[in-house]
This record gives C-alpha cells, structure tokens and sequence, in this order.
C-alpha cells in the first residue's frame, strides 16, 4: 500500500520531512544534525553538480580541492570571518585513542594525543585557501586564479532541518583573486548569474538576483549578492551566494602581486557558493500533496513505464515492445526506467513514482499495444493522455521540455503574485502574516530599523534587487527618508 | 628557464616530490600531513573519477553520501575494526570557539561546549554504513544493496608522502550487503576485477590480483583481496583493495532480514576502495628525469600545440591555422591545449609540458605550414617526427592509443622482469636488495614466519595471487613444508 503523506495543510514542516523521507532523497543518521544522502537524492545532487561543474568550466575555472581543517591560528587571522563562524564549529583536539581502562571492549580519548593547535573543520574554506594563494601568487601574470572546490562543510548549527540547514553539507564553494577590484566585482556578477541562470533553467526555480544589507552579509566580505526564491508557504530561501570581499583575505594572509609597473599591491578576492540546500529549496517550490515534482531538467528518473499485464505470457510481449522503446529512449538522452518487477502492483508503482516526482510516468498494457499507443501521465498536471506509438520518443521529448517550462511558469506566477508593495506598516504586517511571501517596502538604510523590523516581525531583508528603480518614499517603520525599496520576507 | 629536477639516480625520494610539486599536481598544505591538490592534479583525478564511476554504475552500483563524523560508540562497535584504527583518528570534540580572554583578537576553544560523545573523523565508514543500513533492511526484497560514496577521509599518520599517504585523502569507498555469502565473495571479486581493468587499461599499470595474508587483512575482514603494482624503484604498492567482511558488521550493529521462508539471518557485506593514491602510483610508474608521463586515457591535456613564429603577423597565421587543428582535434574527442601565450618562448614550454606529461606535442613554424606539415613528440619515448596535416586528427588519435599502450606494455616488461623466484634464504635477501621487486618464495604459511621475515628485510607478503598455481615447496624461512608461493615486496 501507498506511503501516508501529510498535506501542505495539515502541517507544512511535516509535509516537507514526509517528502524528504519517503520519497527516498534523505535519511537522518546517528550524527547530530548530519544527514545520509540516500541513492535517489544523491542522483539528483549529481545531476545538478554536473550542469553547474560544466558551467563553472564554460566559464573559465578549474577544480581544486584544499584541507578539510584549518589550524586555529589561520582561522582566526581574518577577524570577522573567524567571528562569523566561531560559535559553529567543529574543533578536532585529538589524534587518537585507546583502549579504556575502565570499561571492557570500549575506546577513550588518548589524552597524551593532544593536538599543539586545535584544527577547525572548515566551515568555509577562505582562510586555508588564502593562506594557500599566497605561495602561488607573486606577480600579476599569476592572475586570476580561478579555482572551485567541490566539497563537504560543517557548521554545528543548533536547529537542523534536512537538506536546509545540516551540521555537515555539501556544496561547492569558488574561490577566485584577481589583480583589480573592478575584475572581481565582475566576477561576483558573473558567477551570480551563473547561479540564477542554473536555479531558473535547470531547477525551474525563479530567483530574485539582489544584494544583501550589511548585517545579512558574509563575515568577511565587503558586499553579498545572492539569489532569493520563494517556497510555497510564502518563506524566502537565500539559494546562493556570490561574495565580493574586496582585499580583506589578502591584507589578513598577506597576499601581495607585483603588477606590470612592479608596484606591489593586495589581490582582490571573490567566493561564491551553492549548496545541498538547493535540494530543499527544489522540494518546497514544486512539489505537492502527492509527493515530490523534479523538474525533467535534473530529474535522476525522467519517464518510468510500467506494464499492465495478467500472467507470464502478456509479460513477455509487453517487455519485448517496451525495451524497443527504453533503447529509442535512451538513444535520445531520456533518462528512463522500465519497472517491470513482479512484486508490486501496477497501483503501487503508480503511488510510489509520483511521491518520488518523476516527470512522466508511461503505463502499457495489451490493449495499448492493440491500438499502437500508451498511456501518458503527467506528473505536473497529473493530466493523463492516450499517446500514439508512433514518434513516441519524440513526443516524450517534447512532454519533457513543456513540463519544465510550466514548473518554472507556475512558481514564478507564484512568486510574482506574492510580492507585495507595502506603504504602511500595518500594510507591512498584515500582508507578512496573511498573504506571506516579499513585501516590497521602503526602509531608512540603517541596521537599527532592520534589526527592529526582524525582531517584530521575523522577517528580515532578503536583498536589494540589482534591477532596483530608485523611487522617493518613507521607511515603512521609521518614516524617515528613502531612495528605494528593498525586499523583506520571514525566511528559512 | 626550466624547473630544476632531480633525477631518479640521485634521489628517488626527492624526484618524486619534485614531479609531484614542480609538475603541478599537489602542494603541502599548512595542516599537518594534508595536502592541496592543485588544478592541474584535480583535474586527473576527476578523469580517474569519471572512469571509475561509469564502470561502477555499469555493475550496477549507485553513490550515496553519509555523515563525516562517526559517534565513538558506533566507531567501537565492530571491535576489530575500531582496533585498527583507533590509533590513527582525527577526533572533535567541542563545537564551539570563543574570545580569548587573554589573548585579543585570538580565539579559543570553548570549554562549556564540550561534546556529550566524541565524534570521529571517519578513517573509513562501515560503522556509520551499517548502522544506516540497519534501518535500510529487513527482508530479502531490500538486497542487494550496491552503494558507493565518494568522499574525504582522515587517517592521522606520523609520517606522509604526497598522495601516497596523507592524513586526508579522498577515495571512493563501496558498501554492499547481500543474502548469501557466495554473493557477497562475488561482489568482492567482481569489484577486485573492476580495479584492475581500471588501473591496467586507463592507467597503464599493470597489476598483480592477489589475496592478503591474515595480518595484512583490513581490520574488521574476513578476507582482503588487492591488486599490488611495481614502482620504479622496485617497491611495490597496494593500488586498491576490495574486503568480503563476512557478517562481522552485520552482526556488530545487529542488521538482519529475512529471507523467502522468513528465516531471520546477518546480512552479507563487502567494501572496497581506491584512493588519490593511485595517482602516486601513476607517477612512480610512468615518469622519468624529465618529468611526469602521463597516460593518454586520462592525461588532463592530451596534447599540447605550441606556435613557433617571429612578430605578430606570423602568429596570426599561425592562430589561424591551428584554430582549425583544435577544432577537429575537439570534435574527434580529443583534449587539446594551444599554448599561444607571448610571455613564454617555446623552449620553455617545450619543458614545462614535458615536466607535466602531456603525452603528445605538436610544434607548428611558418617552415611547417609551407610543406602541410606539424612537429609531433612523443612524450613516452620523446621521438619527434614530421607529421602530414592530411588526416591529422586520425593520426594523432591513433598515436594516443599507441602511447597508451606502449606505456603498458613498458611497465609490464618492467614489473615481469621484477618477479624473482628464489628458493633459498641467501637467494631471497640478495633478490630484495639488490635486484628489488616482488619475491615469488615459498612461506609456511605461520604469522609468525611473516613477521620475521618483515622484521629481518623490511619485506611484506604483497599477496598470494590468485592465479597462483599449487606447488610443493620448502619456507625460504623456515624449511617448512608449503604448499604454494607468494610474493614478497618491499613496498610502499
């Protein structure tokens, strides 16, 4: 029988863990706030690494991959960096241990193998790379280096939720120097329309590109641009972020070129980052109270067909048909599972393919065969239609695109519905507590309204949109003077 | 002017860290025994990588990801397993940093946030597998399991070498389970086949398959099967292995399943593994005074164009020319360099690309384009020759296949010149000291003699391989009676 859901209705949260969990993307394991990717999820983690890998090399970057600790002496050398991220950090103090005395069968720190300094796993990899930079960095035909690492992170974060907020993460993490400060503005814009090109046309996530206030920015970085979408409960979800941090590594490692003139000066630096987080993000924009969406574009299954058939003999003429069709499939880049195990029932397979958000889902039975067609469901749309044989793949093809183009249509018709101008602050208020999703509201620039703002109402700035017109107005709480709107949201 | 090398004659040791730095493939790191590796390296291993994945997913294998950290209580739990490693861990145990009160602007780690149960940088990950696959399976239905992860590990060794052994190293680590013990040996020798059909056809080097004695097992296996390569310097190393752990795990985190007639037993279980490693041992097999060699398979740059012209106007003929080179070289699948940059004459990079292995150079003069044709060098056996631009694509293909395949055929010679049989104790010590290699002797099969003979020469039992043929025989050792050969090294 099918795997019980809760409805967005019911409770939102709970929907969102009984999608991560059954349809087979996550699991919680015996680590604090650490979850284990299962094969579905990491299949499709795979598929978004490689349209972004590809993109980071169409680019011009390379992988590299750099410690994962980082002694507590580099660590701390960039002051606001170190500050950001001390109080979530995993500190290794020890290299061994030894059998415990006391307790038969059991293991004990070594207290003799204490560390001379603590080794921090790396939250972020600025400092360790830097300090590496800095042997690799003399003049200015040493620049730019442009290099990203695929990698796992750690923040011990108090509240975990899968995928959205983990102890340990995976992502990938750009660490670019470059000889001027205009160079590397323009690679944090490039890269965060990489990200937002990626998020629009392979998630099928709209986002809203922007930059981050002071107090929402990266510790360490002199400006935060990120990209911002919009879940279904009206949340905001920073979905990553490119980070301009002017020459603040370099001045904190040392990290100087000589440029053509042979004047020495600091190199000028740029990270950017997405992570594991996306998938959360990919749940909550597509998926309904059947299950998971995945947007063919990424999705690990993109069309599941499944038999009908009463005995043996009908089994045997359905699967010779449909392996012509797999092969015709596959010959076309379609990404397809033929599930013809016995154990299951056509029903079950139906329930289980749309909980895990396969696009298409094709059935065939000996009638279809009859009559040279197949069934076609839908998964966005959960329309079903009879389909001819004939250019069967090339149909599916297509289905595939309009799928994708209609997931990323109905989320931004989504978005664009929940962004909400805002003059008053009863405005303000209601419309966060009731129609949810981006109020678009004036605010004075400094970090006390903001701060007052996130504390009574939860939402915070979710950035300054880069297309931003400047328009005269007055700070929805304070009153004072303003020379544009910015978005706020309550946000995961 | 060219990077100094030393050559394997004056200091082997040295040649190889020189190649490994010098040719741009890794660098030490500020984190004791971790080391960076740079693009030029990362870029190998993805290759490896890319390989190596297609061929697990071609045998029906799907990656997963699992939690870095092991509770100290799961890490003990297979007991011979947490033995053989216990001395090796990385252990966190705060998560928190603060303000060091004496020491501004420095930080220190925090004492109130001391872990409840210590955590475990994982050395490798059986515990966290199987305490995850404990919830994964009941019935027969849920096996085979066919799971692989990709990841980091940390092993805290005292003394490290550039890839060959440092304290983080990343692998790709396989954990199945199964019903039945044949399946599970299957799976152990299937994978073990895998392993050396990588290493032999995308590497070029060729292996021994073999079987580890008892006390070279993998701690927590019931048996340990490796695939052993030569270096050089006549040293052997262990390039991969693959371990049919029995029910050992299975039985440490009590996951049982019940079978057809709903008969509960442990669940059958395999793990195998390849590392960065793989790359020292590509290194130590191919390279010479020169530099690197690398293997057309999975070289990064396969071949390297280099322009020989004076002023502007030649180079400009020339780009155009060779434009249209790289694009047939790109379309027929080949990785193509054209290094026309001005800051370097072609002597320098006729060096550097020498040092980095690319196998493959054309340098191409206005001289050249006159008569139709290109300069190619070989980098396996640095033949140069005049080369027709007619079918230049074909031709160059072919010579790639044909370095691949010398380049085997090179080290197998080598390594099949390195197999001494020796039936006498003299024998045996003047083989291992002054011809080197592998030692094909007989053994009374006793630990004890193995760990004398170690002790005596420094040498190993490699493995007992396992085309091994039956024969009667005395120990080199001890005069006792044995049954068949094994092979010795010193190894790495």
């Amino acid at each position: 029988m099918a795997k019980e859901l809760t409805t967005r209705a019911q409770d939102y949260s709970q929907w969102y863990n009984d999608l991560v969990l059954k349809g087979d993307l996550a699991d919680y394991s015996a680590v604090r706030g650490c979850m284990v990717i299962k094969p579905y999820g990491y299949a499709l983690w795979e598929n978004m690494q490689a349209a972004l890998d590809k993109m980071f090399k169409d680019t011009g970057h390379q992988n590299a991959y750099f410690p994962l600790f980082v002694p507590k002496s580099l660590f701390e050398a960039e002051e606001k960096n170190a500050e950001g991220f001390a109080k979530e950090c995993a500190i290794v103090t020890h290299y061994r241990l030894k059998t415990d005395p006391n307790n038969k069968g059991k293991l004990m720190v070594d207290p003799d193998a204490k560390l001379e300094e603590e080794l921090i796993v790396r939250p972020t990899s600025e400092a360790i790379i830097w300090n590496t930079y800095k042997t690799w960095i003399q003049s200015y035909r040493d620049l730019p280096i442009l290099v990203n690492q695929w990698a796992n992170v750690v923040r011990w974060e108090m509240r975990t939720r899968l995928f959205l907020r983990t102890a340990e993460f995976l992502w990938q993490e750009g660490h670019t120097a470059h000889a001027t400060k205009e160079e590397a503005i323009e690679e944090t814009v490039k890269m965060l329309d990489v990200y937002a090109d990626f998020a629009e046309n392979w998630m099928a996530v709209p986002v809203i590109k922007g930059i981050k206030t002071a107090s929402e920015r990266f510790a360490g970085a002199e400006d935060t641009y990120c990209i911002e979408a919009l879940m279904q409960d009206g949340k905001a979800l920073q979905a990553g972020t490119s980070h301009f941090l002017g020459q603040n590594f370099a001045k904190a490692f040392d990290v100087k070129f000589s440029d053509k003139n042979n004047t020495l000066d600091y190199v000028w630096a740029t990270s950017w980052g997405v992570s594991t987080r996306l998938i959360g993000g990919l749940v909550m924009t597509h998926s309904d109270d059947q299950g998971l969406v995945m947007p063919p574009r990424i999705a690990p299954i993109q069309v599941v067909i499944v038999p009908i058939y009463k005995g043996e003999e009908q089994k045997a003429i359905l699967d010779e048909k449909i392996e012509t069709i797999v092969a015709s499939f596959k010959a076309a880049g379609i990404r397809v599972k033929y599930d013809n195990t016995d154990h299951n029932r056509p029903g079950w397979k139906f329930a289980e393919y749309e909980l895990k958000g396969v696009p298409v889902r094709i059935a065939v039975g000996p009638r279809d065969l009859e009559n040279n067609q197949v069934e076609v469901a839908r998964r966005d749309t959960k329309e079903k239609s009879a389909v001819s044989m004939e250019g069967l793949t090339e149909t599916i093809s297509a289905l595939l695109l309009e799928i994708q183009s209609n997931l990323f249509n109905r989320a931004k018709q989504y978005r664009d519905d929940h962004i909400t101008k805002a003059d008053t602050w009863t405005e303000f208020v209601h419309t966060l507590d009731n129609k949810t999703g981006f109020v678009s509201a004036h605010w004075d620039g400094t970090a006390e309204t903001e701060e007052k703002i996130k504390e009574l109402t939860k939402a915070t700035i979710r950035c300054i949109p880069l297309d931003n017109t400047l328009e005269a107005g007055v700070c929805v709480y304070t009153g004072n003077p303003s020379s544009q709107r910015v978005l706020f949201a309550r946000a995961y």
